[in-house]
């Protein structure tokens, strides 16, 4: 079965349209002339199929393009190579929705963990997670475990590692990453919790899978992928894998320009959702709306909706809106976002890092208040 | 010493834009409120230093942020990641220049080739070097051997892969990189030849490793990268491996949003000129002006000059404009970009598959002829 890649294009009329389509299911396939495409196969198969188009307002079209499997392969970079690689260079064409189909899905799988999955191991049956982040950079392991311990007692569902916590010689990946763990499961057995720690996945390419196994030994409850720098592909790689048992949640660092500009890139929803559900994400971290970054409420509920869309693609993950977060602010949070949701709760807690409990404490009280 | 990255900044004056530049130091860095900075060195050196803003034109302001060598550590993804990580995410935000300083450039060391290593190892002294494209995706591993035997007659300095040759089952990875790289020795040999062969790096991030082994082991002269799927870590990590003695070209997929909109990401330059070489690239494929990505003759010119500057960063390394080649543009080419460059050659190749050698000599012809 073939998966489907919803286009928006720029373009004088409904003609240009179509023909910006079938240069589409060129270049993302075969990337030669139409008139030398080989019989057979490659042209029956392998070449992009321009299944429709439309008119979606004035000098706005849509085309909705199918592809093979083979062209994919089993491959997820290979995958998003045939989705929107060379035509992601030309200007007015937009991803707005992906259709794995059951053959992509049966190699995707989508999450391991997903919502259920990622309540089970916090011990949280219902009500919004909530996720402080551990920061600034700079700072030795010992001082990032004493931060990780009071977010614990103060009722955190998930310790979520700054993305800039790579191997700095301040806090090296595999000391930080022990002592922090160390730090959550001796907090957890003292106050009674299941908090999970997620350390930043970080390393030179031939680094990555020892720090993966290394993280899974120390007793790491998933792992941070920034797809921007390390790509889809490894999201999916790391939720294949049993031997791993990690679940994932993805960062947006590094993928800003694939959304800021309405006629290039994908959606919101594509990028922060349907790309990683489909990898394999289990949360899905994205800038809220009303923080720093200036993402729409729309842009934020089209990815929530993307991330728990019950009827796929495969398992619902959770969105995690990061940015702004405060106890004032989560009676509208609560209301826009439901129960389904990892609020990050980042440099606001750091104003008295010792009592980070307290900080951490009154933002659970609050929630719990609004979900009420 | 310290690196600075230089952003260009939309601001309703250089008081908004200082504020900007102020957020942007925090945001790559601690990200954390002002406020709660620790004191010491965190503060003294971690955070992000703004060393000065200026305006540029009405609305547009210039700011120069420096960094500390230990907020990036010693991985390629984590400089990145300082560099523009989160901040690629707001609006009105470009980054137009990065100027690595005598630390990171130590850590990253830029091509191990360059212009000249490349020139080594195709025997092509002097003149633009040619290099056709093994396509289309669909076709079993002895076409793509055929194809490149036919290439290396004719006259071919490198034979590169499609990018969307990935592990598919029609040729997959390693029975495909067997049977090129042995008919272009095979046909190396016969002509008196030395045209190298460089497939394009795939498979799953778990994979890669044993490809990368597996294509120097079969003879391959080098690999393609994407960095927008693969990371720009990757080509660091490839970069510095003299076990592995492979040369890096990369390749344009998935990083169009990069460039696309003049207001965000980063500057054509940038993205196929400076991150590449810092990373360790020796060739840089990007689309050519005239052909069917809309760059202009300016940025393919400020891509060719980040390439090729002689005060670095490191080594200087080869341009590879692809898209558009004939044999009428060639004169216009060569006046356009000097000889220190790779054209690539595409589909117009492949209008007779059994007489490619034709087609590319003819293109070797015409580029002699516009050099003399």
């Amino acid at each position: 079965m073939r998966f489907t890649v919803t286009y928006r294009i720029r373009a004088g009329d409904l003609a240009e349209a179509r023909a910006r389509a079938d240069a589409i299911a060129l270049e993302q396939t075969v990337e030669i002339p139409r008139a030398v495409v080989p019989p057979g196969y490659i042209e029956d198969d392998i070449l992009g199929r321009v299944e429709e188009t439309g008119t979606l307002s004035d000098g706005v079209f849509q085309a909705k393009i199918s592809y093979s499997p083979d062209s994919a392969g089993e491959e997820f970079s290979q995958f998003l190579n045939v989705v929107f690689g060379n035509s992601s260079i030309q200007q007015g064409i937009r991803v707005t929705g992906v259709e794995p189909g059951e053959t992509m899905l049966a190699r995707f799988p989508g999450p391991r963990f997903g919502i259920k999955g990622i309540r089970a191991r916090c011990g949280r049956a219902t009500g919004g997670m909530i996720a402080p982040v551990l920061k600034p950079m700079g700072q030795p392991p010992a001082a990032f475990a004493a931060l990780a311990a009071g977010a614990v007692r103060g009722g955190a569902d998930i310790i979520k590692e700054d993305h800039g916590l790579a191997g700095q010689d301040a806090a090296p990946f595999e000391a930080r990453v022990e002592a922090v763990a160390k730090a959550v499961a001796v907090a957890n057995a003292e106050y009674g919790r299941n908090a999970i720690y997620i350390p930043n996945l970080s390393g030179r390419a031939d680094q990555i899978e020892a720090r993966l196994r290394f993280a899974r030994d120390a007793g790491a409850g998933g792992v941070i992928v920034m797809p921007g720098l390390l790509g889809f592909g490894m999201v999916h790689r790391i939720a294949q894998d049993p031997g791993l048992d990690l679940p994932v949640m993805t960062h947006p660092s590094f993928l800003g320009p694939w959304v800021l500009n309405p006629d290039t890139g994908m959606d919101h929803g594509v990028v922060f959702g349907t790309l990683p559900r489909l990898a394999g994400a289990d949360i899905s971290v994205f800038p809220n709306v009303g923080g720093r970054f200036g993402f729409s409420a729309a842009d934020c509920l089209q990815i929530a909706e993307a991330c728990r869309a019950p009827d796929g693609p495969a398992t619902a993950m959770l969105p995690s809106p990061g940015g702004g977060m405060s106890v004032e602010r989560v009676a509208d949070m609560v209301r826009m976002y439901g129960q389904d949701v990892v609020y990050l709760l980042g440099g606001s807690l750091l104003a008295d890092p010792p009592n980070i409990h307290l900080a951490v404490g009154a933002m659970r009280k609050a929630v719990d208040a609004a979900e009420s």
